[in-house]
């Protein structure tokens, strides 16, 4: 019988790192050294590597585990980080789960068992499949419930895990209205739902954390600004929040719905921090209008990722 | 400029070969090599492997290669073997495609860049795509038109790559409606569609051999079947054919419908080609009765798969 715990080991802003490529679209990881060390100066409680906004679908397993060793081993310890390690097979999914935790991961996050447009699995299979990789580790698990795995995660469903899987504990809900969700699954799982985050980069943030979010995975770029959010909620502050909220929904919701993967890169790179901040094809590149509405907002908001390398 | 061929390189039956796991759901690559002697010895014209049915979405990078290597050795050249390489990343897709040209493959066959439910790119972005691969190798490449990928491939698309890629010269087409498909793009780009195959088992063998389908992409485990339906067309016997079709297509059915990726292994095992016939979690195994279904009618047709090992 599981027993759940009276408090979350992971609370906060927990970022994705974007993977940081050169112009040929090789890794750079001296580009992502300097880009671990900005995120953490901004401020992030823990980060996040290898998730959709890190382009994870454009890597290569073996590019997967030299980012995961060295970045674990770069950032060593000063801030807890998250390793995305979903597969659609169990075996390869509980095996990179295991090596994640041996390199250091304080917790992987993954998404249910998915492929392409067609294949998706039962609810049956999501449990067992969960099952195996929380029985694999003995770090915590997030379940991504994203609209790109295109699989429906039942509360009841979600709420039987958190209950029967020991490393079942965090959930990071970013389907469409995520506060109704978390709510729900809070109220259904009270305590075994020790870590409820929300994602989207923060586009419904506001609502997220009134429905009783304790954490949020945004894009790396600005975690100053969602800082400016978060604190304030977290210290009852609710009217410091809302206004920070409104002053920074322009940028978020740039990134949400325009930028996407490469706002963070397009911020690093305009601040000095990065050198190249290219998408892997075939994703196309930014448009250059849309770099400027992002560069025009990011000033306007004064953000560190600009000045920080200055 | 590109100079069509006049006459294809392949045609024929090619049937996919599973990929053989163990009890434990590791690789068996003795397995694996029985299967191959089965299927060469069953009258395919060619081979293809680590495509969809062969669970190619749940092996790792690694096993990818193990697989590559060791069946393209160990078929030696018997019959030409055609390697899916598919990754949403041009540059990963285009590594693939080289090691597969390298360790002996005749073909690659390549879906358009895809991941999960949401994640697409436009036909300018899959042009390029597939025109980095075709750049990166000297072997003909199989387009993969196949509702998996959720991406719309027009035929206008697909005769401009034909047109215009040098490698772009085989198209299996397996959406639905797949004849009329087939049919226009034969109609609008002539010589320069120098392989139209179909797929999905062959469920609609018949129609697409009537629009000019000069190869099928079937399951693994009855071509002895399918070469009664493919030879008697091709000899301009349509009522044999057509007698062969309606004869097969209650198994053809079976496997498109219920028994998916597991039929050939499922057909193999009890004939004693090979000893497992599991897929990897956490696709769940096939039922007792849908199982029984399949054999009772394998019998009734006789299939080579039961009595080659005997």
């Amino acid at each position: 019988m599981k027993v759940p715990r009276d408090n979350a080991r992971y609370k906060g802003v927990f970022p994705v790192v974007p993977s940081i490529f050169d112009k040929s679209g090789n890794l750079d990881l001296d580009g992502q050294h300097r880009c671990l060390d900005f995120m953490i100066d901004c401020g992030c409680h823990g980060l996040c590597i290898l998730a959709n906004f890190s382009e994870q679908f454009l890597l290569s397993d073996n590019e997967r585990e030299i980012l995961t060793k060295d970045i674990l081993e770069y950032v060593a310890g000063r801030v807890p980080v998250i390793v995305t390690t979903t597969h659609f097979s169990t075996k390869i999914c509980a095996e990179r789960s295991q090596q994640a935790e041996q390199f250091g991961a304080s917790m992987v996050m993954i998404m249910p068992p998915y492929h392409g447009a067609t294949l998706r699995v039962s609810g049956e299979q999501i449990f067992e499949f969960y099952k195996a990789i929380s029985d694999a580790i003995s770090i915590p698990i997030m379940i991504q419930d994203a609209p790109m795995s295109g699989t429906f995660l039942s509360v009841p469903l979600l709420v039987r895990m958190a209950k029967e899987l020991e490393n079942i504990s965090y959930f990071k809900i970013e389907t469409p209205q995520a506060a109704n969700k978390l709510r729900q699954l809070i109220a259904e799982g009270g305590k075994y739902i020790e870590g409820p985050f929300d994602g989207e980069e923060g586009i419904t943030l506001l609502s997220d954390l009134r429905a009783g979010a304790k954490g949020a995975m945004t894009g790396g770029g600005y975690v100053d600004g969602i800082r400016q959010v978060f604190d304030p909620f977290m210290e009852g502050n609710l009217e410091e929040a809302k206004n920070a909220y409104m002053r920074w929904l322009p940028l978020i919701n740039l990134e949400n719905r325009q930028g996407s993967f490469a706002t963070a890169k397009i911020l690093m790179k305009e601040g000095g921090i990065i050198h190249h901040d290219g998408l892997r094809a075939p994703l196309p590149p930014v448009s250059a209008e849309i770099r400027s509405e992002i560069l025009e907002i990011a000033k306007q908001l004064d953000v560190l990722a600009l000045r920080w390398a200055r």
